[in-house]
């Protein structure tokens, strides 16, 4: 068990903005420190709205596709040629991908280079991190996942060379969130919380991060759906978002990401809903390995465990009350993958090795049956 | 009133390695960063274990002294030359002196030309922070003081460019702390939380931090003052000086620290003491602005909020328990001071201006009467 006195290595940005309307800190901090080519790595939503960053005229990959694959950021780095400050402006794909375009521009690398943990070379260009929706918590780490097209897996490539300079977490960037993406995403940020909590490498130093986390999606993430225009809601979800983002670096999340992978990378469901639709089943089946911390998840989240049952029919309901369909099958999933989908999920042992229990491939089969 | 929506600016160096046996990091780090010519900057307890460090032969400065003025400083900066990385090895004035050795060294400029905000130049060498007591929490800030012998005032520097790349917080580095020098700087640490806490100026990303330091403080500090072999406490009273570091620099402190500036630059007072003997006719006297947050800090350290007699008696008991002779009398401090201490408090507003309720000359001069 990790007690305070177990080393642990903390990173993040060592500037953040947070707070409404933080936005315009960027074009001083820009012009501050010195960078003359500013290249923004954008979605089409955000690229639309580049006037918004106050740079003027910058270049721009503007299609960013949502579980971005490796053409993608081939595409990205080729793009960004000649830039000294990449600007990660977007949602966890955009961020991920402004990560390793910063680490690849300028080298002669591609993605096999750097892939894993520790094998990105030293930036050469500033990075800048701006999310505009309140889930991944990619603003403050250093890690970026892409989707290998050949394997249909995702390929992890972490490095505190990828951490950014400056963080700008302005929850104003999110008010135009759709309620369901405002939901899946604020469901990623409480998975990311809740399974450090309750992971093997739980340590107290996060646990704070952590509970605070799902306490702020608990008493907020409702409230953002019904009404998007909720300022505080926003706020307290973009700072969910970022409490996520500093649970993942040193402890990171266990079988619920594991288990939505594939949720993603086949049938390319968005990393929110994927995570919503198995967190429910994956916080009872580890109830009995965490039963405290569980307690406090569900406390957090408005309702008591108390059986295995109990547990999965609460956390169900929390996320239905989302607007969230939470059936496997509402969301073009194929029975018969299942097993092949258990299978996939097994095999992601970074994450599987430190989920409280053991998951054998059968229990993850019958995890997605009962979600089905 | 600051709540989750409004803006702020949270700085702590990239790159933390917190725990127990984690000063064997250093060495790695400065290897693989490339640094050629690491200097230390300690005091004569902390200099004659250099070894520790693991750095081999390196260049020192091991004559900080406690509340280091204008002097010490330059002998510091004068002694540097030609190091390429600056390490504050110690406490607090260790590592405050280290930020300007930092700042200064192979630059044609003095104190006078960067005190006061955002006047310091970029720094030209790295900058590593290893605390060895559990209390000023500097090694994460961006502020740093030295008395000016001539008006025996505080000049505070406070700048981007003084915050460290990294900082190693290894509780095993304070484990031959002794008993009084640890109750002192547990006190400060849990001062910098509880003022932040109570300030005009407190956000609710900070409150936190500074409850959980109050907390920490409350829960390990007599334990590490019985035992100073006590590892868990300890490894808390670090964190919760780590906490208190992260609440001074968006927040700071307010009338606390300033009615304690006199007692260190009129009589030498260790801060932590200076600290302590303020600390429960603060609480008092701030109770009425801020009911609700006294009575959580009251709780965190074992009592009852009450009346403001109750609160200071509360408080007062807790420092007393901690072996500290709570009247200023006993610390060689003169009655005959006590209007003059009282002018030169009242004229901190950088401090007082940010206290929940404003204090007059009378009042603090009532306060250090109270305390004599």
């Amino acid at each position: 068990m990790h007690d305070l006195t177990t080393p642990i290595e903390l990173r993040r940005p060592a500037l953040i903005h947070y707070g409404s309307g933080t936005l315009e800190k960027l074009a001083d901090w820009v012009a501050a420190s010195g960078y003359k080519a500013p290249f923004v790595v954008a979605d089409p939503v955000n690229a639309a709205r580049l006037p918004a960053l106050g740079l003027g005229e910058v270049g721009c990959f503007g299609t960013v596709v949502p579980e971005p694959d490796s053409d993608n950021l081939a595409a990205a780095v080729a793009a960004a040629e000649g830039a000294d400050l990449v600007i990660g402006f977007g949602g966890g794909s955009a961020m991920d991908l402004a990560k390793l375009v910063a680490v690849l521009v300028g080298q002669p690398l591609g993605l096999a280079d750097i892939s894993g943990p520790n094998r990105a070379p030293a930036r050469k260009v500033g990075l800048v991190q701006i999310p505009t929706t309140a889930g991944t918590g990619s603003e403050v780490g250093t890690r970026a996942l892409v989707t290998d097209p050949a394997s249909n897996s995702k390929i992890a490539t972490e490095s505190p060379h990828m951490l950014a300079d400056l963080a700008i977490i302005d929850p104003d960037l999110t008010m135009t969130v759709p309620p369901h993406v405002t939901a899946a995403t604020g469901v990623d940020a409480m998975a990311h919380c809740a399974e450090a909590f309750t992971s093997k490498r739980a340590h107290p130093l996060i646990d704070g991060y952590a509970l605070q986390g799902i306490e702020l999606v608990g008493r907020y993430l409702r409230r953002a759906v019904e009404d998007g225009a909720d300022t505080e809601a926003r706020a307290g979800l973009s700072l969910a978002a970022f409490y996520g983002g500093i649970c993942l670096g040193p402890v990171n999340t266990t079988a619920g990401h594991a288990l939505s992978y594939p949720l993603g990378t086949r049938y390319k469901l968005p990393h929110g809903i994927a995570n919503a639709l198995i967190f429910p089943h994956v916080l009872a089946a580890n109830a009995a390995a965490r039963p405290e911390k569980t307690a406090l998840i569900a406390r957090a989240l408005g309702f008591e465990a108390g059986s295995e049952a109990d547990i999965r029919d609460g956390a169900t309901a929390f996320c239905a009350a989302l607007g969230l369909d939470m059936r496997l099958r509402a969301h073009g999933v194929a029975e018969d993958d299942l097993r092949a989908m258990a299978e996939e999920a097994h095999a992601i042992r970074r994450l599987l090795d430190w989920n409280p229990r053991d998951l054998s491939v059968d229990e993850i089969e019958e995890i997605y049956r009962r979600a089905y």
